[in-house]
């Protein structure tokens, strides 16, 4: 449920946005439209937050190092990175988007986070999923978790979740919820007819850290390879908050997040903590 | 599906059943009937393994450490052990049940690996779950994986599988297989109407780990307790082979392993294997 911007500021209370769209490869001045366009709408229901897809600028197929090299840039300074930039500023949300990076002669499968008063920080997909192997520098900034007006938010992308190390590192780094631009893509065994598998991570990642997490999938087929839609976002105890968004079509979803709620939600009853029964002196 | 035993023997295949059933707190001697009964007609079926409940042969709401130690016995010298083991025996399968192990002047809620040739390997449960924080000691024999020739056997125990740490030093250590003995209880915000979080957990472990999972729970209310039944039998891509079993009745499931099947699983595509893909250099 949308914030009613009426009752005032509430510390930690706010509302997060995922903005599920179709990219078109390559063309970045009509996406960075279709951005602008979405991410208003959401900042006007009521969005303090707002997530996009993984390479959201720049479509995700690349057919060679020259195509990707052209469609990549700088972060902050490149088009795409300045253009939400400035948007973040001129409507004083915060904004979380991929972006393919271009640094020190690599490009990078990369994220950012700016707010109302600009550029805050950095990420760098972990685990490159199949022929972007072939086109991206494998990250290399770690799992950073930022201090922000609204919390502490982490960062991974679409095959990070794969991995719950990934959630696990950021949970014990403070993060308390972590954004997902994410393009994820039909399993070999997936049964249309049932959750995605992509949905079962993200939830028993809620679920075993206690944090909040926001996935903003892109819809479409993009020469040749369909992504499956079906954002997300999902509470601390694991159960979505809103979505999963439809299949194949644009849709922004929105929820009222609660940072107060992650203490209560941890102690689970009077004998268990999520995080205090870990059991580190077994654990390899 | 069930193994054709006409068919002859096919290395790393077989039926592995879970009995999802409602033990009567105290009654041992009635439980230990049911398990029988369950046994035997899962083998007749073709089960080569058998997944019992978490404590299933005394129950599991305890009212005091008295009864508590009347109930628990020696792993496997006791009696609800030795009867356990003559069964396997009997019937040339191997069993993995929950039974409250009494040791050293502890009692730990455990578990056991039997097989045609006997007793095989204990377990304790490292995560102990609310009250049972009062009545057990914490499991101190690590997660140990058992070779055997149905492949490489871990065992864990309901809210062991909240962990992801739990299947991941599982599968490190080479697990194909992990058998979940469990009393899963409703979460407080469980909609009776969605997929249970425990079945949400262990489908996301299965799928990031490459490994079978065969949790066998009870039904039933004891003492006030409901419990939610819902056993899964999961293959290494997350899939279900099997279940979810009903939500309160008695019910056993089947399911086919092909052990061969995990390295095509792991190895996700010509770029990507779902172990070797993780950034150990950055987790903490």
């Amino acid at each position: 449920m949308p914030s009613d911007p009426g009752s005032g500021p509430r510390p930690g209370r706010y509302t997060v946005a995922c903005i599920q769209f179709e990219p078109k490869i390559g063309e970045v001045d009509a996406n960075l439209a279709t951005i602008e366009t979405n991410v208003e709408a959401a900042a006007a229901r009521g969005a303090s937050l707002v997530v996009l897809p993984e390479l959201a600028p720049s479509g995700y197929v690349f057919e060679s190092d020259e195509e990707l090299a052209r469609l990549a840039g700088p972060v902050p300074e490149g088009k795409a990175a300045a253009f939400l930039v400035a948007l973040a500023r001129r409507l004083g949300i915060h904004i979380v988007s991929g972006i393919a990076e271009a640094a020190e002669g690599r490009v990078y499968n990369g994220a950012l986070l700016t707010g109302p008063d600009g550029f805050i920080g950095r990420y760098r997909k972990l685990h490159l999923w199949d022929k972007e192997t072939l086109f991206f520098a494998p990250g290399d900034v770690g799992l950073p978790v930022f201090d922000t007006p609204l919390g502490k938010i982490g960062i991974a992308v679409c095959y990070d979740g794969w991995f719950p190390e990934t959630f696990r590192t950021l949970a014990d780094a403070g993060a308390q919820i972590v954004c997902i631009p994410t393009n994820w893509v039909p399993m070999p065994s997936q049964d249309p007819a049932v959750e995605a598998m992509a949905n079962t991570l993200h939830k028993a990642a809620a679920h075993s850290n206690g944090i909040y997490i926001a996935c903003a999938d892109r819809v479409g087929v993009e020469r040749g390879q369909p992504f499956i839609g079906q954002s997300l976002i999902l509470g601390p105890d694991g159960w979505p908050l809103a979505g999963p968004a439809h299949r194949s079509e644009a849709e922004t979803l929105l929820a009222e997040v609660d940072l107060t709620s992650i203490a209560t939600v941890r102690q689970i009853n009077a004998h268990n903590h999520v995080h205090a029964d870990r059991r580190r002196d077994v654990y390899r």
